[in-house]
């Protein structure tokens, strides 16, 4: 890693710090902001976490993945309006190396991160991945599919940014740790399950849920500044959920901008005692 | 399916029930026995299974499956001292082939199953697959191997002998429902996680639960007489937990003849208020 002083200084003027004249011990001014990296954020929740952090925080900086970055047209809009704040990756699930060069870049450049978000997810695929409707009609490569993208894909990520993490902790921020936010779903609740079916999301999220467990107490034992946590957005209007929404009464479906508000504001309240829980939208604890 | 008199009559030879002259109605003869599947029992607990089964019921008929039986030394063992009542198949639990085949192979020969435990399982593999101490070492091919083995394939079985558990549900033996028993681990419990580690292992085992419960709610719905529960065996002193017994206490390691008593136990005790639950070998609940 370069640790030139240009380098250190480049590095900390894009955290947020500002400098005068020369020495830089002396000249530090503390800034909120801090940078968020939001993973799958071509469309759907991800991209509404983009939008919303970027509009709420002016100093905060924003790295958003997604897999075809040259097709994320809400992507794309919103660097136009955020030029300076907004970086866009290249990142797919299920290929470790675009992880590993996301955060070559974000190290190159920032040298830390503050806040990932894992906001990707499938449940669907048209004529690759459907939700079960019963046992007979599970398939391997269907509960491959959807354990390699939902489980599999967003522990990596973390893997891969787990030095910058460190790092960064809750620094540019008015907390003392990094937070990392894990998009899960009721469904994955297995207390809670009691309809059966959708087997292959179920349990991918259910796998996830146990892995970001895992992952929070090796954090807390290595007594890294990171806490993590994993959130059930409700029911939410996307394409994700479009094919299912028939049966949704009308105030359980809500927009991307009511439960990224409250997701946001659970992270914004987020004590070093969530470390390793499971929230829905209104902050209420959900069982494993 | 063949449903001929002869054919009938061989069926429900094989499950027990005897015959005087000529009518099936009114000459069955009530026995204890039914048809037993352990899936996985080329050696550690699911051969002990099929030993105690043989030895301690000699009125049943076991199937054992394993991936290579002919390499199967205890169960070829087991094939010379009950030939009549123990039938090995070849079933590898990433070739779904092998369990049609598995279950035509039953539905031809009993048509039905009273019993099926999946006795299979994964940690390590030398070479291959290693418990993760650190979510530095995570890997995406160990994450899906292990998934592979431990979630998706049981529950594979279980989709191929659905039909077979449904037509066998507790005849032939004192319940008035089959089971389904599918070995888990305490570490795939998310509430119990403090220790972390184990990533890949941990992940399947909390997803195989997971899958157990979907299928237990549609078992429930569908009104099908059959029960599924998970069970944890312990520590027990196998192949598989070899390379970690330097840390267990003496008493907390137990002989697979004392495990699988305790988890026979349980199933002989099985209500119907069980369905879907997770006990360990003493009998209590263990936490999702
Ligand atoms: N919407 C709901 O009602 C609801 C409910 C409970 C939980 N959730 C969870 O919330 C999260 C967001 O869901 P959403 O409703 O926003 O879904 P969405 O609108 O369908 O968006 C899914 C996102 O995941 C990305 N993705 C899929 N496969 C990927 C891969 N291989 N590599 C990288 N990115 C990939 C998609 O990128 P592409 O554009 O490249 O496909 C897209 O950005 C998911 O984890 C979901 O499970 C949603
Ligand atoms: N032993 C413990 O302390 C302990 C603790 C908690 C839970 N468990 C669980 O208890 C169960 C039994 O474990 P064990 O101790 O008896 O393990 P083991 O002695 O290592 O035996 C594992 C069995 O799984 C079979 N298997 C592996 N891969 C397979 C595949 N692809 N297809 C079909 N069969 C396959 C093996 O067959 P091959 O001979 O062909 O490899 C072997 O029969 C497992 O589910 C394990 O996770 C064990």
């Amino acid at each position: 890693m370069n640790l030139s002083r240009p380098y250190l200084r480049q590095v900390l003027e894009r955290r947020g710090y500002t400098f005068t004249f020369s020495t830089l011990a002396s000249s530090v001014t503390w800034k909120r902001g801090g940078v968020s990296m939001v993973q799958g954020a071509s469309r759907g929740i991800g991209l509404e976490f983009v939008r919303q952090l970027l509009e709420k925080n002016d100093k905060g900086y924003i790295v958003a993945t997604c897999r075809n970055p040259s097709g994320a047209t809400g992507l794309l809009k919103l660097k136009n309006e955020f030029p300076e704040r907004l970086d866009i990756h290249p990142l797919d699930l299920t290929v470790e190396s675009t992880m590993e060069d996301s955060a070559n870049s974000i190290r190159d450049k920032y040298g830390s991160l503050n806040l990932l978000i894992n906001a990707s997810g499938v449940l669907s695929i048209p004529n690759v991945l459907h939700p079960e409707t019963t046992l007979s009609k599970v398939q391997r490569s269907s509960l491959l599919l959807a354990y390699d993208i939902n489980a599999v894909g967003p522990i990596l990520v973390i893997k891969h940014m787990w030095p910058l993490l460190k790092a960064g902790g809750g620094s540019g921020t008015d907390k003392d740790f990094a937070i990392v936010a894990n998009l899960s779903a009721r469904v994955g609740s297995i207390g809670d399950n009691a309809l059966g079916g959708w087997h292959s999301y179920r349990a991918s999220k259910t796998a996830l849920n146990q892995l970001t467990k895992s992952v929070s107490v090796e954090f807390a034992r290595k007594k890294d500044p990171i806490i993590c946590i994993l959130l059930h957005p409700g029911t939410v209007d996307t394409d994700l959920s479009q094919p299912f929404q028939r049966n949704v009464p009308k105030d359980k479906l809500f927009t991307k901008e009511f439960s990224v508000q409250k997701l946001l504001s659970i992270m914004n309240n987020t004590k070093r005692s969530d470390n390793g829980k499971f929230f829905a939208w209104d902050g209420q604890e959900i069982p494993w």
